[in-house]
C-alpha cells in the first residue's frame, strides 16, 4: 500500500533512532508461532469462547493483533509445507525443502534472526510446548538435513548453549529424553541453570537457562493439570531476558495446536489455542509496558484442513466441543485398557455426552487396533457431533494469519510471503 | 491498533474534507463481493496461476489489496451464515437471520449503503454474475423475508428502477426469466435502457440501465465462450456511473465462485476466481485514475470447506485443475446424454487426462442418477487427482479476507466484523 505513509506515535520515553523516523528500531522482538494455526483455528477459537450461537462475540487476542496473512509454500515439489521448511523460512527468510532444519536446498546453513540478534549482542531463546528439539524451535538454532535427527539437533542445541561464546541463552520446553546425562552435565558445568520441573523453572534466577519439562512434548493442554504452560514459560523467559540492555529476541511456539490438528481432535486443538492465546496475552502486555518491543505472531501452515461446518450442515457447535475434557488419545488409551462393556462408563469420565449404542459398537470393533486408530475414530465422533470438518491428517497450503503489535507492527499489514517476515523483523531490529 | 496514527498521503488534486484530516471523504465506492471466497480460495488462485510447484509465485490482485479479515456469523441459531444474512450485514451493517433479504430479525427493513448513497445524490447500482435478484445483490436493494421469493425481489428491483424518484440506477447480471414482459415494458417506458445481450450492453449510453444477460445466472466462466464477463460489466457500470458529479456507489458480485464451491468443483471455482480477479483489476485501475474512490473487496462467507491438500498428502496440484475445461455439471450432462461405452470419448472433449477403468465403471453405475449426483462424483474424481479437499456442499464459518484500496483503505486493516464494513464505508463516503 505505497499510497499511505504511516507515522508511528512513539511514547516520549523511547528514543527515535538516527536512521529515519519512518523506520523505527525495536530493541526486542517476541516472535510467536502457532504451529498449524491456519485461519479456521482463529475463527473457531472466537466462537469456542462465545459458546452458543447468538451469544455475544468478543474479539480474541488474535483478532486484536491481526494485520495480514502470509503464504507458506516451500522450495520443494509441492505447494504444501511441513513445519521444518516453514520454520526455516520464518527463521532465516529463505525457503527450503520439506524436512530442512536451518539449511537451504543445497544443504547450506542459513543464519536465523536469532543468530543475527546474538551478533548484535542481544539475548536469544526458544520456547515451545513440544520437545525443544522439534522442527520449529530447532530451525531457529540448528542446521540439520532432516528434522527427524532429534539427537543431532539436541546436540547442536547443547553446544549452542555451552559454547565459549554461547549462541543460545535460553531454551524452555519439553524434550528431556533427547538429552543425554552427559549433555545435561556439560550444560551444568557451563553454568546453564537447568530445570526439569515447573518448580525449578520458577527458581531460575539468571541466564543461561534450560528447562526440559517433559520427556518429549508437554502433555496436551486438555489433558494437563497445569494451566497456562506456555504463558508461564513466556513470562519467565521475558523476565530473564529483559535485563540485557541490548535487548532480546525470543521465539515462542504453541507447538501442539498442530498435533491436535493432525489428530483431527477439535477439543484438543481449542485448548491448545487457549494455551497459546494466554501466552500471546503475556507478550502483548509486555509490549504495552515496554514499547520498544515488537511482537509478531503467525503460523507455519494450517493443519488438518479444519472447517467450521461439514456435510452440508450450516452449523458449528462449540458447546459440544466444550463437553470434551480429554484428548482423543487419552480417551482411546482409557478404552483400550478396559473391556467393551465398560466403554460407556469409561467414556463418561472424559466426555459430558453419551455415545450411542451404534458408536459404542463401532469402538468395540476396534478393541484390537492401536491407540491412534481408536483415537481417530473418537475424533470423528466428536467432529460429527460438533459439525467440525477435516480433510486430512496432514497440512494444507492455505495462507496463515499474521499478527503484529508494537514498534514496526504496521509493516506486516496485508499479504506477504513467510520469508518476508524475518526480513522485516531484521530491519525493524536493525540487525542486518 | 490505537498505537498508530496513519496519515494518508493524498494526491494534491484531491481536496481534504473540512471535517478532519484523519477522516478523508471518498466520492465513490466500488464494493465487491466474491461470493463464497474464503481464505483458501485466495491461496488456491495464487498457486493455480503459478502452476507447477517450484514455479515463481506472484502476488495476485487480491494479495496486492489484502488488508484484513472479517467474521461473518449471522443473528441466528448458528455461527454459519448464508449469503442472504451476510449480504444484508454487508449492505446495512446489521446482522440478521439466514434467508433475510434486507430485513432485520424482526422483519423490519434495513436501509443499505446504496440507499444512503442515493439520499446523498449518488448514482447507485448492482452487478452480478448470478441472476440479479439473487441473495447478494438483492440484499442491497430489496426487503423480503425469504431469499427464495425471487419474483417479489424482481418486482421490488423493477419498482426501484422505475419509481418517480428512482432508487436504483443500474442493474447488470443474469435473471431475465424472473422479470415479466410487463416489468420489462414498465422499465422501458420509464426510460431504463434495457440490454438482454452483450452487444446491447455495449450500446448503453446512459443511466438508468438494466442488463439481464442470461435467463438465470450467467454460464460458469469455465463453460463460457466469453472471457471477463464481470470485468466487462464492471467497466461499463463505472463508465456510466462516473458522470454524476456527486459520485457513485456500486455493488459488484462475483457470484458463481460460491456455486462452484457448492458443487465442490475446483476447476470451476478457479475460473470464477479468474473472472472476479479481472473485475477487481478493472476497479483498482479505476481507483488509480480516480483517487477520490474507495475500493473494498470481501467475501460473504467461505463455501465448500475447500482445502489445498487432502487425505494426508502434502500436495496440491493446480496443473491437474487446469486440465479440466468444463464444469462438472457440463461434463455430467454430456455423459448422461450418451451411453457408458462412449464415456471415455465424451470425457476427453472436456478434460485433458483420462479416467481409469475403475472410474469409468463408477460413472456408468450412475447412468440413471440425476445430473447433480453425477457432477458430484466427477468433482470427487477431479479433487482426488489434484489433492483438493472439501468438507461440505454448504458454507463454513471461517473468517473471510478483506481487501481495500484508495481513500480510507487503511481503516479496513486487521480483524473486523462484516457489519463494520458498511459502517466504515458510510463514514468514508460521509453519507450517514
Ligand atoms: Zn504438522
Ligand atoms: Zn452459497
Amino acid at each position: 500500500m505505497k499510497r499511505f505513509v504511516c507515522v508511528v506515535a512513539l511514547p516520549l520515553a523511547l528514543a527515535v533512532p538516527a536512521q529515519a523516523q519512518s523506520q523505527p528500531t525495536a530493541k526486542n522482538v517476541i516472535y510467536m508461532i502457532g504451529d498449524g494455526m491456519g485461519p479456521a483455528y482463529l475463527s473457531a477459537y472466537r466462537y469456542y469462547l462465545a459458546g452458543k450461537p447468538g451469544n455475544a462475540v468478543a474479539p480474541t487476542i488474535f483478532d486484536q493483533l491481526l494485520v495480514g496473512a502470509a503464504s507458506t509454500y516451500p522450495d520443494d515439489d509441492t505447494w504444501v509445507t511441513d513445519s521444518a521448511a516453514s520454520a526455516t523460512a520464518l527463521a532465516s527468510g529463505v525457503k527450503s525443502y520439506n524436512g530442512a532444519i536451518g539449511l537451504d536446498t543445497d544443504k547450506q546453513p542459513l543464519p536465523s534472526i536469532l543468530a543475527n540478534s546474538k551478533r548484535a549482542g542481544k539475548t536469544i531463546g526458544v520456547v515451545s510446548t513440544s520437545q525443544i528439539n522439534h522442527a520449529t524451535p530447532a530451525s531457529f538454532v540448528a542446521h540439520v538435513a532432516s528434522r527427524k535427527s532429534y539427537e543431532v539437533i539436541a546436540n547442536q542445541m547443547t553446544n549452542a548453549m555451552t559454547a565459549a561464546t554461547p549462541e543460545l541463552d535460553l531454551m524452555f520446553g519439553g524434550g528431556l529424553s533427547y538429552f543425554s546425562q552427559q549433555q545435561l552435565e556439560t550444560m551444568n558445568r557451563a553454568g546453564v541453570a537447568l530445570a526439569t520441573n515447573w518448580q525449578q523453572l520458577d527458581e531460575i534466577e539468571k541466564l543461561p537457562a534450560a528447562a526440559l519439562l517433559a520427556p518429549v512434548a508437554l502433555p496436551y493442554a486438555i489433558d494437563s493439570d497445569r494451566d497456562q504452560r506456555l504463558a508461564t514459560m513466556t513470562f519467565t523467559a521475558l523476565s530473564l531476558a529483559e535485563s540485557n540492555p541490548k535487548g532480546f529476541s525470543l521465539l515462542i511456539e504453541g507447538s501442539l495446536i498442530d498435533w491436535c490438528g493432525h489428530g483431527n481432535d477439535i477439543a484438543c486443538a481449542m485448548k491448545e489455542m487457549e494455551d497459546f492465546a494466554a501466552a500471546v496475552t503475556v507478550a502483548k502486555d509486555y509490549v504495552d509496558e515496554h514499547p520498544d518491543t515488537l511482537l509478531v505472531v503467525t503460523a507455519d501452515h494450517s493443519t488438518g484442513g479444519l472447517t467450521l461446518g461439514a456435510d452440508g450442515e450450516y452449523q458449528w457447535l462449540p458447546l459440544e466441543v466444550k463437553r470434551v475434557h480429554a484428548s482423543t488419545e487419552t480417551i482411546a488409551n482409557a478404552l483400550l485398557h478396559t473391556t467393551a462393556e465398560h466403554y460407556a462408563q469409561e467414556w463418561s469420565k472424559y466426555v459430558d455426552f453419551e455415545l450411542t449404542n451404534a458408536e459404542l459398537t463401532e469402538l468395540a470393533l476396534l478393541a484390537n487396533e492401536n491407540m491412534y486408530t481408536v483415537a481417530a475414530k473418537i475424533g470423528q465422533m466428536l467432529s460429527v457431533r460438533s459439525f467440525t470438518g477435516w480433510t486430512t491428517t496432514g497440512h494444507t497450503a492455505v495462507d496463515v494469519p499474521v499478527m503484529a503489535y508494537g514498534v514496526g507492527a504496521e509493516q506486516f499489514t496485508g499479504y506477504q510471503d513467510n520469508t518476508d517476515i524475518p526480513k522485516k523483523i531484521i530491519n525493524i531490529l536493525a540487525i542486518d
